[in-house]
């Protein structure tokens, strides 16, 4: 996939110091901190036995999709159809959908999917859906199905054990679908900034869980895995133990939100800030403020301003200032026309979801142009 | 350009009731609604002897710009180097970029993208920008500036009437550059709700306007063109008779920042809205609420919630739920698993850089789709 990015800056990798001649603003990936960042979650996982799928949603890269195997996840999650259909263009294999498929236009997808990979799940939590895919998939490779279970977000998922049970037994008793497990993400509670509060809301919520596959288990309906889990829960979800999967996606990148969370209950969770955004200084009329060239376009809005890392005076800080333009204002003064400025996302996943590559530098030096394989592709 | 959107509904253009059919969500935009603003718009400008500049970072797209041009436009307005770039590539011409350009890697696709078209404008508000402009295009067709005048946003442009003197003096000294006019676009002021209080501020604004070009005639440099507006304030200046050409942008498609806008004084602007996003119930395990495809990688998160338009019982509202996906819920109900619901854009610009294409609809029959061309073209 060659990217505008690619035909903009394709000249530059290998260029030592070729960061410092990047057009922006432009989104950058710190290869030596995502290394670590990947290594250190996989790391994680044997030391307890989890299994690592990591969320796609967050980078939808073919080439971050395929450190994380290489560094051993079982597979990947996909949060919509046109984002797994992009990785498996891709041929990356392997996918789970965490989002429920129901209209019949993307049913008709979801089976040509399953009969183009070696491995694909996907969850459900209405019996209509299942009976949908069931009947669409008639005559095909068995279609992978875990039940979602609302974990009181109520954004998706069945709402109780009973319904659980129900949807369980009605995908073990279609002839064209496989009854694969359960997921259970706690979004909300990720982001608890607390480590003792944000535990206490996941264990309350895994005890609830446990109603769900202990009656599971006796209808004799085991699930076999038991997806779910974030960065914000991993090391509380290893403690509990119920979790047989990780669904961790913003571990390898690192955003304002995480950084801002005490992760193990120690502050020591070695995962490092990968992912910013280089931005140039375009007007500098104004005494202690600058503008610069990345706004609205270059940002995700909804979780506040993104950190300034470097290239401003200590104490600097970031503002929007609309669609195309943010501004940088502190009180030791602002950076200079023509200064470069690097930030850090404020929400990684729908910021990198602004842009069409990934600039790969070690240092200062533009290494690789990774696409945003599924930039976009949200349907 | 062949987008995702393309391959995924390409069979469906000119199959009626097809847009029933899209996979979602799905960016729709009403060809009706959207023909009649351009034409309301090209209207106005030619009753007040005005020329329109729309700005092409509220849609990015050529087939949008041509439609614009079509109905007397004198060209487009672009907010970066890589929109104009994309916009040159799709045979748009007749390009003014309207933040400065000041690093020596974007001055030298300038200084390409100058000799590419048979017109292009630039802002500067710096002298430093001026001379390495001037400079690089030494040789070349000469470079057409204008001054860009800060009008207290404190954004972009010069802080005074003699900091644009000096500017605008630098300028039409330069062999290589000519000395195009000034730009003063009151961007905060837009979005005034109320037509009075508007009025007043863009009055005030303007009051300053005359004081710098006043100062510019005074030595002999009369700006030919002072471009600026918005939709906000287009019959505000109209009626104050001082700027010579429109930057309007959002009239094209209307936004919930500007449908809370009391256009002209009198409620009667004719400009409907055209852009919107379709989407769908994939979970409603909850009375009296429903969960759609369609979350913060679907709608910019800047400007609140977008509106429900269709879809839902009267009195519905939309809620953010995260990356993915949105919930619908109101007091008469929630729309059913697998519905359709319509919602608008709450803020154009950064809405319609997420998706890759329009779908173009007449009633409920895709017509057409149109890429976004220069979509995420931020650097």
């Amino acid at each position: 996939m060659t990217t505008a990015s690619h035909r903009l800056h394709g000249h530059l990798i290998g260029i030592p110091g070729s960061r410092e001649r990047l057009n922006t603003p432009a989104l950058i990936l710190d290869l030596d901190a995502f290394e670590a960042n990947v290594a250190a979650m996989a790391s994680f996982g044997r030391r307890h036995g989890l299994a690592l799928r990591p969320h796609a949603k967050t980078h939808k890269s073919a080439d971050v999709a395929r450190a994380q195997l290489a560094a051993g996840a079982v597979g990947l999650c996909c949060a919509k159809l046109g984002e797994a259909e992009a990785l498996a263009d891709a041929a990356i294999d392997q996918l789970h959908l965490t989002s429920p498929v129901v209209t019949p236009a993307a049913i008709e997808r979801l089976v040509i999917l399953n009969a183009r990979l070696d491995e694909l799940s996907v969850v459900a939590d209405h019996p209509d859906a299942v009976d949908a895919i069931a009947s669409a998939n008639a005559g095909g490779r068995p279609l992978r199905i875990m039940v979602d279970v609302d974990p009181g977000i109520h954004r998706t998922g069945v709402a109780s054990a009973a319904g659980a049970v129900a949807l369980a037994r009605r995908i073990a008793d279609a002839p064209s679908l496989d009854y694969a497990g359960v997921q259970f993400y706690c979004g909300v509670q990720q982001h608890i900034a607390g480590y003792a509060d944000r535990r206490a809301a996941i264990a309350e919520r895994t005890d609830y869980l446990r109603t769900v596959i202990d009656a599971l288990a006796h209808v004799g309906l085991p699930p076999m895995v038991v997806t779910g889990g974030g960065t914000g829960s991993h090391a509380i979800d290893a403690e509990l133990g119920v979790l047989t999967e990780l669904q961790v996606g913003s571990y390898a990148f690192m955003d304002r939100e995480y950084g801002d969370c005490d992760l193990d209950g120690g502050g020591r969770a070695p995962f490092a800030t990968a992912l910013m955004v280089d931005a140039r200084v375009i007007s500098a009329n104004m005494t202690g403020m600058a503008t610069i060239d990345a706004g609205l376009k270059a940002f995700a809005a909804d979780a506040g301003e993104p950190p300034v890392l470097a290239g401003a005076p200590e104490g600097s800080r970031y503002f929007f200032m609309g669609d195309e333009h943010g501004a940088i204002a502190g009180p030791a003064g602002a950076p200079v026309l023509g200064a470069r400025v690097t930030l850090a996302a404020p929400h990684c996943d729908p910021t990198v979801n602004l842009y069409d590559a990934y600039h790969v530098v070690r240092g200062d030096t533009l290494v690789d142009i990774w696409p945003v394989t599924a930039r976009g592709r949200s349907a």
